[in-house]
């Protein structure tokens, strides 16, 4: 299958980040030579997405592990651990970025001699996979779909969150390939504007019908009985199938439920922590009240008043119908069907 | 009591209006001179707020009475009435627009001679009369509300909405002059921003602690169990207590039954429409997709993206708590219940 967009390129010694901020208006990538710039290109939104913060996290650990080895060949394995400190400092709810740390923390321990050769391979091992696992778990989540319909997205769960493809909208495209989209409705999903400008942006490179909507006019929307499905991503799933993901998705997961609507949750193994046992246990990020005040660089709201800015919410797994991985699909998630699915080889 | 803002201005001879589009960054007035430019006023919403839009009309009325009469004494009562159909035709879901309209009509009918000092009169005594009637929903309202807490409102109901004081805003001024209100979060209310740039505007001016929210962001709010009371404005109530308020709204109604969180809805009684029996029959403008997809006159969507651009939607009024008039408060509305209200004398 075609990606037609690569958030994330390696070039063989540094690794590029198309800058989600600037887009649609352009369409730019930023070059990132060492594990420090990298982390503050996750901090500072260069690169968003769940499984793209894991990605990205993995190439930093191979550029981290190039300089601690030409540093201290005899040190770095030791060295290294503030890198990937910092790395887990840079977004505290996406559980893909710890998941990454671990996976090439594995790598680390085996290697003896120059780190960087096998590093880069693992980073992008985690890249390959993730594709494949995208385009899968677009096929399972596809099936779900039985007939032509309008569908409702909220953020960027597309190529541009992944390594390509992408969760939510890899399920949306596998199932436009089908014929069963007639329409996406995009919240914009404020503050960032994910859907407005990436998703939309997504959507136009595939010739899929889109249409924007503030993210409140989402219940008239489901009262109008225009979609069937609400489908998004998520940033960290818990045990028990209480999914956090970007603020606003427990809205829609109360709105569906209110309407008949169903609701999809799409997302690789790499998002299931089977160490957080339910959604109070995973941390919302709070981001700066700037984003809220301000737009495009420009204050909006009336000087003297605050923000309450919390990054993330958590829809508990009652309100899910479907959670998708590339493993297969879970019905009405709980602790024992998640751990049953988590069991499957892929 | 006193009114700090005041967004429609009579000035003897023409009407000034308070620009909202370019609200809070600048505080300008506009002159009005005649009909067709305040009926271009409400429609491109320098005034908004269906009290307000109420006001401004009965106003234009009033001048064009003025120009018709001065054009041709014997048949300005016919002439005006193409006058009074391009008002009507400005903004198509607020009902106040047409109680004024019918109020002022019944004035006209009466007259005799030069028709400008009474409807001139008219339009004062609907202006002085909503003023009025404001202070006493605030004071109903604030009678709901025991103890001290956070409260949630949407849009501006505020004294820019209305001749001065407003309808939810003017309910947490009263409460906040009874030591009830410890801050209120305010939705930034997606596409217009009048909660970030209008509500969050007064609240800053009266020293009411003020938080702004991404609109999706009240689902998560109110499951922290930050807020007790949802209070919005209305731009028409059907019959049965059917609530049609700005987009976004119904979303608020729908996540407050689900977290315990009581719903108030404050609005005149000239905003209760009882010839609509149901929310069904209540039209809801579509607006422009610019406004979804441009901010501030920057496009921010994907080149190619469509939008859907709902103004309002509508509540049932079994999600509704209480509806608030000057005439009294109406506790699980139905139609039985707002017929007895409306035969209340204030």
């Amino acid at each position: 299958m075609k990606i037609n967009i690569s958030p994330i390129i390696w070039c063989d010694t540094y690794l590029q980040l198309l800058d989600q901020r600037v887009l649609p208006g352009n369409e730019c990538y930023i070059d990132y030579r060492n594990v420090a710039s990298i982390s503050q290109a996750i901090k500072d939104m260069v690169v968003r997405g769940a499984p793209a913060i894991g990605i990205s996290a993995a190439f930093g650990i191979a550029l981290a592990s190039r300089d601690r080895f030409q540093a201290d060949p005899k040190t770095w394995k030791s060295d290294i651990e503030s890198d990937l400190r910092l790395l887990a400092q840079s977004r505290p709810t996406a559980v893909n970025l710890f998941w990454a740390i671990d996976r090439m923390r594995k790598v680390i321990a085996m290697i003896e001699g120059d780190p960087f050769p096998a590093l880069v391979s693992e980073a992008q091992a985690i890249m390959d996979e993730d594709i494949a696992a995208n385009q899968r778990m677009g096929d399972f989540g596809a099936e779900l779909i039985t007939e032509p319909c309008c569908v409702l997205t909220h953020c960027n769960a597309g190529a541009l969150a992944t390594g390509g493809y992408g969760t939510a909208l890899g399920v949306i495209r596998s199932a436009h390939r089908d014929g069963k989209i007639e329409r996406v409705y995009a919240d914009e999903t404020r503050p960032w504007l994910q859907g407005a400008r990436l998703t939309a942006w997504e959507m136009v490179k595939e010739n899929i019908p889109v249409s924007l909507l503030s993210d409140s006019a989402a219940a008239h929307l489901m009262k109008s009985g225009k979609v069937k499905w609400v489908i998004v991503g998520s940033d960290r799933i818990a045990a028990n199938g209480d999914v956090a993901n970007k603020i606003g998705t427990y809205m829609l997961a109360v709105l569906a439920r209110r309407h008949g609507v169903k609701f999809m949750v799409v997302a690789p193994v790499s998002t299931v922590d089977m160490n957080t046992r339910c959604g109070d246990e995973i941390p919302i990020e709070q981001r700066p009240a700037s984003e809220v005040l301000c737009l495009a660089g420009v204050n909006i709201a009336a000087q003297g008043a605050e923000a309450w800015n919390p990054a993330f919410d958590v829809t508990p797994a009652e309100l899910v119908d479907a959670i998708v991985t590339e493993r297969g699909v879970v019905l009405q998630p709980d602790t024992e069907k998640m751990m049953a699915m988590m069991k499957k080889h892929q």
